[in-house]
């Protein structure tokens, strides 16, 4: 189902041929997780919640393949924080914006940032550094599913909080972020979402997520759920 | 490149957007295993050569993704052995096969099975059933770049040696074939093609290889180098 959507959405021109390819990528890490949330996940998944929940001007970015995947979840998840989504694509022309935008805009967002760029992100060449003032400039926590390793960098390096969804535990994206989570990025929302529900009113208990979280240990946790469930396999086999 | 040229495939309709994906989840295992040829590779590799080597009518199949990676190596392969080659399509057309069969011989192949296809493959249901006697139906060693796991097992099934390239060692493929290699496509022709040139003429010595070769040992050496390049990649992280 989900291949076929993607396959869908590259004929329509909102996602490229190579976001198929790094779909496939993801895809090969979540079938290492066993296609379930880990712990290791889970952990990331309600420090997200509470970077979220404490941030002045929290930002859901979104690219081709996360509007794909899940537009409903992720509208669904900025209208609970609340938090602004704003488009931003490696592969940036004003169709594809355009073309995202409205998608999403079909899909139910009532405001969806991108449009009309008047900032650039520091750090980075080309249309990929274009972002709104209101939107990603001005964000202190932001979420950023299905991200590059570069523009994670330059967000990190510009003071933000980096929530990254990136199944590769090694992946520049997940060892640059302040909280990487090594998710399928529909189970990542939901998880977030629930856990919004879960913290909020909770301050102490943000707090103590906040200061307990760390990204080397979850990586490390992540990498040994990986090769736990590799020799697992062994004995079994499937796909 | 590599990329780039996948995506020309698809636009001219021989590799399918589903061919994108399965490429990425090949991506990443290559990835985990560094990007080289594994000990474990090299193994299968050498066993996979002194199978050809041993075979009566040795076969190598190619499907859309495999004649797109590597179409000169392929070739080079089918010719030194000789084998013969069949293109065999899991989304098959009589336009998708017309196009691989012209695509091959324009990068010099000199005879391309699979347009008149009169058998089919016991077990196996729709198109993709579809080959030819002089081919597949009656190979005894066949060379299986990326293939289904349906089709590799109705192949060992029907008393052939299979020999799978798939990067991922807990897939069915894998899990079915007489010699699973775990490598990056053209690595893993040129390095058959290395081991062609060394064991032949030397009988005793390719009679030694099949018999020292274990599948699920070769697998469980696979899975053992990924963890360890997971490990190490903590440290660092690239990508």
């Amino acid at each position: 189902m989900t291949r076929e959507r993607l396959a869908e959405m590259v004929q329509r021109g909102l996602v490229t041929p190579t976001g198929l390819i790094s779909h496939g990528r993801g895809e090969a890490f979540d079938y290492l997780m066993g296609e379930r949330s880990t712990d290791a996940a889970l952990q990331a998944e309600k420090a997200a919640a509470a970077y979220l929940l404490s941030a002045d001007n929290p930002v859901i970015c979104v690219n081709g393949n996360a509007a794909a995947l899940d537009p409903e979840g992720i509208i669904a998840l900025a209208s609970k924080i609340p938090a602004r989504i704003e488009v931003n694509l490696f592969h940036r022309t004003p169709e594809r914006m355009e073309g995202l935008i409205s998608y999403l805009e079909s899909k139910g967002a009532e405001e969806v940032l991108g449009r009309d760029p008047d900032r650039r992100i520091q750090g980075l060449e080309h249309d990929r550094a274009l972002c709104t003032d209101e939107g990603i400039y001005s964000s202190d926590v932001i979420l950023v599913p299905i991200e590059d390793g570069d523009r994670a960098e330059a967000l990190v390096s510009m003071g933000k909080k980096v929530i990254s969804v990136d199944l590769n535990p090694l992946s520049r994206t997940s060892v640059a972020a302040t909280v990487p989570i090594c998710d399928e990025m529909s189970r990542a929302i939901e998880n977030i979402s629930r856990f919004v529900d879960e913290l909020r009113g909770h301050p102490e208990t943000i707090i103590k997520t906040l200061d307990g979280f760390s990204n080397s240990e979850n990586r490390r946790l992540t990498v040994e759920c990986i090769c736990e469930s590799l020799r697992k396999g062994l004995d079994g086999g499937d796909d």
